[in-house]
């Protein structure tokens, strides 16, 4: 018999996530407070729940996708306390990016009902939720983990287990925090050569097969013009927002600081992502992060 | 018949590149400063000239790998002026890592005389050298290059052409402070997990296989212990040494002053590659640098 | 007759103030969970409370001095639960420097029982505590602020009025955050003149005399030598510890981050001095933050 | 009998110096490429003279107040060759801003006939040129300066001795780049405050009684409004404008990279001063420098 989903935050991320668990055969019930993601969601064959509490009444595995810690602190722990709800054994899974330490007092307070849960922040973007290729940063218990691949196996190409609970949260602003330092590092390269007669698509030829080499220069040339299908060649529309760049930066900086980790590179990348963010007035927080681009001045 | 090349400088990297060409056929006539370089260029194979000008009579190519800006122009324009020596058509091929502009000066000097003049610096340090896998990244007009060609494919393995007369040394530089970014993003995002709870090989594995993944985290691991035969597990031994990484951001800095460059990331690599040099009165400068690990704080 | 003031926290800091109200003529109750810390305190004339609730009963004014917002809240809010016992009316004055986010949950979370909060973080030290010198910068209702400024008067010399609730917390760490900046920049201005042949005391004279002039420079030159009486004179003893600038920069950059303010030479300087803690293994942060000189190299 | 000077250099700077001079009996020779500064010159009562030689012949003293370092070498070192016609004993002082190596190498030439030579960079701007209350930081042999002093004294309020031939370039140098990270400082400071609530003027009357104190607060406050008679409250006309802040800057950097002096501080301003210059397509290099406020957002 088909397990049963509750899958709550059914928006950009999670409505086409939870259409591939209903591909893959799984009975999934959404709640989302926004009702037209519950339409969608059930459109793809979902069933609606009137409740949270109803959402989960039987479910065999739990879960979230929400927008930040605080929503998932209230679903679990306060508010909606799901966990006074969820039978002891049942999986929660919760794919929201969020702080660590959030995570761990969620995964603390479900430990103490026997219930195993696992923080599996996604990285792939809309695209990858649609398509099932998102990749799966996992912390938590190793049994846990894998209860929860076979799942998110049908969400994503790559399922990675980071360590402990928190541990997939760590493990993916550490990458982002990377991401950021050598996307803003090849636009730098880049305007750098061109302002000095280089053509930007003979340096990145050559930077890609040299010790320059980076996943933005490789997969996300952020130079308008040099690579199809990336955000800089259609006007830096769709992608990775600047503003999801600005919050998982935000994450990275609050966990170093808590940590007492220095890391002046991801500091230095949080600071000019928030100086690009509404610079001169404009809002750049809804372009693609590759346009930080812009910001070192372009072809003139 | 066989080509003749006056090759000067035969240090760590000028030496085995030279005895490549002997291996490949050709006629190299060294000249070097130091004895023992001309000693053991001689056991190569090359034979020694006398003089600068002894080194270039009647030689078809003349190849320099010399340390700085100062002494390239000092051989072909002011002491040695050996441009006032060739015969025009002769082909000039400087390996050197120098400014753009002091290449451009040459070249401009060159071309006067009828002498074509191609920056070519490398990158793949001494064990690219000996095995003739070097990059060179070339500047200079495309028939030139076209004829240097086959001498530096027996040299190396990869030969790109990245514009005019000077581009070569630009291209070099951006590729050497994009790696110097992430390079240093890498250490600061692997001690960030790491502090955190995070074994560092994991996270390395994450992030590789994630939009963080770079030349640095792939091929050169800079936290001990995670990958062979790399710097960072011998003790930061070998490798491609802080001091050189210096010169070339030093190189990268003077460039984006003088065409008005913003290299925030750049600039903040190059700062703390500079502290890193000689802190706390040690002279880390012979370290690979991927040591600026240890400026992050290791697993305490 | 003399008010009562219930003084929570009795450290080096909370020590000496409480001792000044004392000698002011005000009845003092002295709480502190280091019996060492109340004794000292009982010497200069306080009266030991054995709890805290009976620290503040009929009290007129509440002052506590904690090192954390945690432990302020806890006071306050939770364990303690003091508000629970505070006559409507009676003055409470939170001179510890905390996030300013906890210092508005204790003003609103007191409003709300009729007890105005006043936020009063200082500056100034020990030295300024025992002299009385101390500056307030605080936050509140005008009012509260004003039946808070005798008191402040007599452990002080300066007292400011920020704004409303938190504006006291945000104030000192805006500040902090520029001295850091300007200690940092100071540094490294003597460092690049003396690598360029000049005399530091006579840099300084001249820089004091211009536009580079500031309180880092004027107050506190942070090379060895330059001025009497300063930590650089005496081995970057006592002072304003490392440890203490480190959390006064974590504040201000979780301030940033949730304000989403771009604040690049703070950041900057919080990664200084998060590197400068713990650097080459030794621990940094017991000594005074102009130490921070010492990473730029020093004479040599 | 008056003292015959010769000045090099009639435009905003050196026009009104020169005529500070005559004010104080010199009789000025001035030679200018430009008609119009000459012009002006004349009118103020110096004479024209028609060529560098005429200008120099006889004179006691020469004045240069060029606006490069190539130009102050060919005035005395190579097309117009000077110091061949200078006699031995005249008193040369070159008040521009250049390089520290350009300067000692135009005063080895002038020592190897005799002529010393004092650099004597300004600062003050185009309101102390006019007030006769410009900076001189001077560099060079102590009887040189000693002579150069009473001259200065008619167009300056303060005249330093930095050190040896060279040293007032250094001094300049790292005064401004010190300037530069406080002014930059400052603006992230108020920003931050504004940003979390107080007003930018009661936060500026606290830095300035605290340690945050520093030049750009308390003379040339950043923020719209807060003093009058600064740039900020006129638009960020007039003032020191950004392109000779990042002219300054630029000197900075390229003598820490000589002197191998790291300025992680310096080279953030630098950075954040080029990317301001030409933000947004906008050219803000001529407003005030105190304009670096608008990079971090304004009121909004």
């Amino acid at each position: 018999m088909a397990q049963t989903v509750a899958f709550f935050g059914l928006g950009n991320m999670g409505g086409p996530m939870a259409a591939n668990l209903v591909k893959a055969g799984y009975a999934v019930r959404a709640f989302d407070p926004v009702p037209a993601s519950v339409a969608t969601a059930v459109a793809a064959g979902c069933s609606a729940a009137e409740s949270e509490a109803a959402a989960v009444a039987g479910a065999d595995v739990v879960i979230s996708m929400l927008p930040n810690g605080e929503l998932v602190e209230a679903l679990f722990l306060d508010q909606a306390g799901l966990f006074e709800q969820l039978a002891p054994g049942t999986l929660v899974i919760d794919c929201s990016t969020i702080a660590a330490a959030s995570s761990r007092r969620v995964a603390a307070a479900g430990a103490e009902r026997g219930i195993p849960v696992v923080d599996a922040p996604v990285s792939g973007g809309v695209a990858g939720a649609q398509a099932a290729t998102l990749s799966f940063i996992c912390g938590g218990e190793a049994d846990a983990v894998a209860r929860a691949r076979p799942l998110l196996a049908h969400m994503g190409a790559n399922i990675f287990h980071a360590g402990a609970s928190g541990a997939g949260q760590i493990a993916k602003i550490c990458n982002n925090m990377l991401l950021a330092v050598h996307m803003v590092g090849t636009a730098e390269a880049l305007q750098l050569g061109v302002d000095n007669g280089l053509d930007p698509k003979t340096l990145s030829e050559i930077m890609l097969k040299s010790s320059g080499c980076n996943w933005s220069l490789e997969k996300y040339n952020p130079w308008p013009g040099i690579m199809d299908n990336v955000p800089a060649s259609r006007g830096y529309q769709g992608g990775f927002m600047v503003r999801l760049m600005q919050k998982d930066l935000g994450l990275a900086m609050a966990t170093a600081l808590a940590s007492h980790s220095s890391t002046p590179m991801g500091a230095l990348a949080q600071s000019l992502y928030q100086l690009y963010g509404e610079l001169g007035g404009e809002d750049n927080t809804g372009l693609d992060f590759s346009s930080i681009q812009r910001i070192f001045g372009g072809e003139d």
